[in-house]
């Protein structure tokens, strides 16, 4: 067991970290942020920043623009990144294309990936990942996919309505989950496809007001009607798509740790230098143990998730799946970040229910965390669940 | 001890309920109503319902034309109108008016009731009460009054910052907390002042943006510039300003919580019927044990706020100052429903986390309720003060 | 809505104050008393001290030599009783006594009641309530009962094992519950049986080692050999052994929260002069407020215990059935009693972990209240059961 | 960062855990236990089977018997060995001797090596360490020792009262903390003496009953009346008393944290056993989401527990000091140690009442060690008081 960085990790991690203080917290208020996040022109010169620093798409292998950051590393420079609010949209790796890009490269062939994954490794265009479906579809439980696909000589017509699909206004391109209209009830046989935004039959019927508002483009509600894909943009193979889901999520969801561990960071800095500056009866509020056990607690939560995403990134590493270990990471990490961000709120006082400090922000953004990729009582369902059939090990 | 309401209660408790879910919630998605509350128009349409309805200012005594509502009756309408996110606003029950007019019904002279009281009692004009101020000023520790006045013949001039006034915006009439300049240092002598808002030297330096999107007139930070206040609009009697306020914050507590544990129920009633209908493998959410048990815990903690807001309104009602018991009551009630609603939206998943249920707005709402009227830590604070000073009893 | 008390019911539970302050408490290292509670001739020592206090059995109606308590009138007197370790047991309101004298008072005949309620509620027997079955049997399943009787001329015969029978060892007499051997399987019918322990065929295997150690007679594992009970024993009617044990297990968990809540008041106030006396770090513990704060939190919880008990206790009294209602305070007040009690261990320190104290023998009666009449998980599900049919009211 | 184990250190804790599950385990019944402990007969016997195995005192260097293991090896092995109630003691790893041996091997000179550790390693001695005092002595504020020495020709007098010395019963040798009788009031000058038990001047007053009942020698009140201890059996030097309380409370911390998650994962394994057999309502236990997700927050807590004495350890193998860390690591793990057995024992209903599994005895072994070695409450404010100091970083 060994808990030290090498070297030119820390170097990556230190530029991170001074790009995000320097060039993009100023930023933070810009106005060009609504309530479904920064625009598309200010994206792109957040990139343009990032990339003059070398920091754009870090994730990605060389060969596509990156550094080629295994997990472990993606551990350390994702939460630097995620210290800023706007700090994974600007290096790109920011949800849903970091997943996305991740999924294309390892799943999709070449002519995809240099028609789709190259772009989007630049931050030319961005992307969705359409799987979520409104009730009585598909949620935490993809059986229930109701969005179905027919083959049509050539191609594939696709029918459905999905939701809570994140960055659509906008996107460039689409990954559609759907199922085969002939496969039984209860067990969908399911395929991905791939197809650009601006195609006949992609309907983007609203963008959801929520609770967060820092992804570019929303999440909306988007319907396929009668959309037509031909073969060729079969991402991977029919039949094959729950099994790709999992090519995703896994990943996916540790780098949500990963950005949101940073944002917790900020707000728990935030907090402590408030709570060193506040006086109140006669000491600083830090000095009031109601407050300094507060920010304790929060030291203890930010330490416990640093070592369990880190040991879950080494397990991919290592090649293993990391599927139980990334519901374990998740479910302890987006409830440990919950409750840093809550309590830094708190210290804040009155001060944190507004947005004079970024605490209210985090708050909004870090709370859906609990809910998605998988809300906690799933992931809490699937570990019992192995617990049930395979006993203590 | 005896847990029945009276009949004629329960029939006012009644109305209110059928006024809420006939006439106020339909109109819950009014675009009427920005980041700052609703507007002055849209208020008075609500008020002009609820007089209709009989139900406006009903904790108002019948000169003032209210239905005389003693602190149990109250605790049991407010939760009435708070189940609708516009009930307290059109029955003029939400603060900060309905605090001030109780402050305005204890402390005022004749004439300034008939000046203030009885057009805020009519939903007339509304009201901001200026108490809290920015660091390094008073929050949580009102030792810390930076705000001053001084005599000058005839009477008073006041100055300094507050800030986190909430409905300052819009409002006919503020009362001011402000110290005697000549006062020591960590002990002030303070005083409350009227002053209409039109009046020279009071200005909106801004309007926050918060959490909180209910309030009409938002949160603002105000400042008075040598503001002139005659003799006559001293409220009470000079010096007596902490008492005063002691005379506002113990009630207005109670009615924080009384209202919040309607928009709790609420929640909760949204999520158990969302728990009902939904599906998810195999079966109905709520039938699985991780949602139902949740549910479960939201009717624990709903029961038990709703003893202890009757408990402390009884205290009142018997004579009490209930200082303890409102600290008592604001902590239990304040972190019990901010868990109700926390696990609605929970229940709710993805659905919780947009405006698309009222939940997202409640969850907003009742976060800083946790912050306001003294945060957990200093009611936790001065509950063990009491314990230290005279032992258990 | 009216929280004061009948001065008659305050001059009662003073008395019993005083009772357990001046003639209890002092006796509590008391060395007649092991891992299995106090010897009879102690407790018969304690019930004599009762009696010439005028308090013995304060439950029971007067024609049975006690006061005529009615539910409200139990959660004061038995809480100051509680408040004691001995107290319960001196006014001969404990577990399973108490439950026992209740179920016979409700369901047994006037020859049942004089042979066997008439020397409980004096003290001269104890008695024993023979349903919870090991594994495979009936624990909070009662459909897994599998103790059975089989029909003969003139009565009955049983066999079958039961555990966790609270007092066994010393019990006068016993009430056992079977099923009809022939009611089919998941569905039995159930009938309850009053026996003397002497009889032939019923055998105590063994007292266990528990967690809790102050039941008179343990809790035993005690088996029924071909036990002959005649007809004229049967407890009320033959078949309806599931109702008369909802006649027994909603008053009896609220008379255990009773209890055990007086018993946490105790460990509140033991913890609380502890942290006003002892000084660590420049101060008394109480003014540090990482202690100060526990000892505020046992303020809540005691608080809400107290009304949370009181409406239930009034539901009954109104004649309600109270099902939900106890179900509802059981786990409310079974898990804040043990924050209290944990809370206070803590405060205490090192000391806190000795027998120095008594809050370190509390802490181990109150554990197992989370489980024995139905677990927390039991009574969530079924409060979850009760929404998941009715929805909210 | 590397998650993986050396080869032969995974030899090491598989001989370890063969060693327990084989050998200990089964004994764990054995009545040579008390109140206080196994008896020294029964320790000796243990120790021999250890060093028949091999593994006696693992954590030694080689040149007094052991295996050499460094902190990170001592997290593996201990916790393996923690899984039997008998494993720390069997192997010569519990407390207090473990942590007494670490300390004389950094402070002793050689010939207090010989004499002391030399026949500590073997398990022919025991020891026991008097620091703690009663009120209003020295607990968690060692600035209040008052157990004193003053000097005299060729050596010292020490005179005071110490409790809660573990072991002190039975002990062969014991470390003694005691101020400088001139030293001023809150600014001790404290030195650490050694002395045979069997000197006159040491009295054991007497042993405490206390919730935890594994150590050997209990739990003892001890005074020291005009104890002669002569010059060359000062450990380290004089005056250094606090600075060497430092060398072993760190990694002794640490340590009671991998023994007791290695308990901790027992309790958690005959729970998962029982819950996957017993069955209630129709299912499994385990497959209930009540009882279910119980266990995966086990899961949860268990693996962060893991991580978190890794990482702690791995820093005192670079040779930091490694306090704050240990800090961490001891709130973290022992509240997550005592969730983990509390949970434990929920799900196994009744029967984790009883002593019929080991969970009932785990369950009070853990609990003080929320309070030894620094209650969460001292580590808290030692958190909080370096942030306060430092800011973050």
């Amino acid at each position: 067991m060994d808990f030290s960085l090498p070297p030119d990790l820390i170097a990556v991690r230190d530029r991170t970290r001074s790009f995000v203080r320097d060039a993009l917290i100023p930023l933070e208020n810009d106005p060009r942020q609504g309530p479904h996040g920064p625009s598309d022109e200010f994206r792109r010169e957040l990139n343009a920043l990032a990339r003059d620093a070398g920091l754009l798409a870090p994730h990605m292998p060389g060969e596509w623009g990156g550094l080629g950051l295994d997990h472990r590393g993606k551990a350390v420079v994702f939460e630097a990144a995620g210290y800023g609010l706007l700090g994974p949209l600007a290096l790109n790796i920011a949800a849903p294309d970091e997943g996305n890009m991740h999924l294309l490269e390892q799943v999709a062939d070449e002519r995809q990936k240099r028609r789709w994954l190259a772009p989007l490794a630049l931050g030319e265009i961005r992307s969705c990942f359409a799987m979520t479906e409104p009730h009585p579809g598909a949620g935490s439980d993809p059986s229930l996919l109701l969005t179905s696909y027919r083959r049509t000589p050539g191609g594939y017509v696709i029918n459905g309505t999905k939701w809570l699909i994140s960055g659509a206004e906008g996107a460039g391109v689409c990954i559609i989950m759907a199922r085969d209209e002939d496969s039984p009830d209860g067990e969908p046989r399911a395929t991905m496809f791939l197809a650009d935004m601006d195609r006949p039959g992609i309907v983007i019927e609203r963008t959801l007001d929520t609770l967060d508002q820092s992804f570019p483009g929303g999440h909306c509600v988007v319907s396929f009607q009668d959309l037509v894909v031909p073969e060729e943009d079969v991402l991977g193979r029919e039949g094959e798509g729950f099994r790709y889901a999992q090519v995703r999520l896994a990943p996916a969801r540790l780098t949500h740790c990963m950005r949101w561990l940073g944002a917790a960071h900020r707000a728990h800095d935030v907090a402590t230098a408030y709570a060193r500056e506040r006086r109140a009866f006669g000491k600083a509020l830090i000095d009031h143990e109601g407050i300094g056990f507060q920010l304790a607690d929060n030291e203890l939560d930010l330490h416990t998730c640093g070592l369990v995403v880190a040991h879950a990134a080494w397990v991919l590493d290592q090649g293993g799946k990391g599927r139980h270990e990334s519901s374990v990471a998740k479910v302890i990490c987006s409830e440990a970040i919950w409750r840093v961000v809550d309590r830094s709120l708190q210290v804040l006082g009155g001060l944190g229910t507004t947005r004079d400090t970024v605490v209210e922000r985090i708050f909004r953004e870090v709370r859906p965390f609990r809910i998605y990729d998988g809300p906690s009582e799933v992931h809490r369902w699937s570990i019992a669940r192995k617990l049930a059939r395979e006993g203590v090990q």
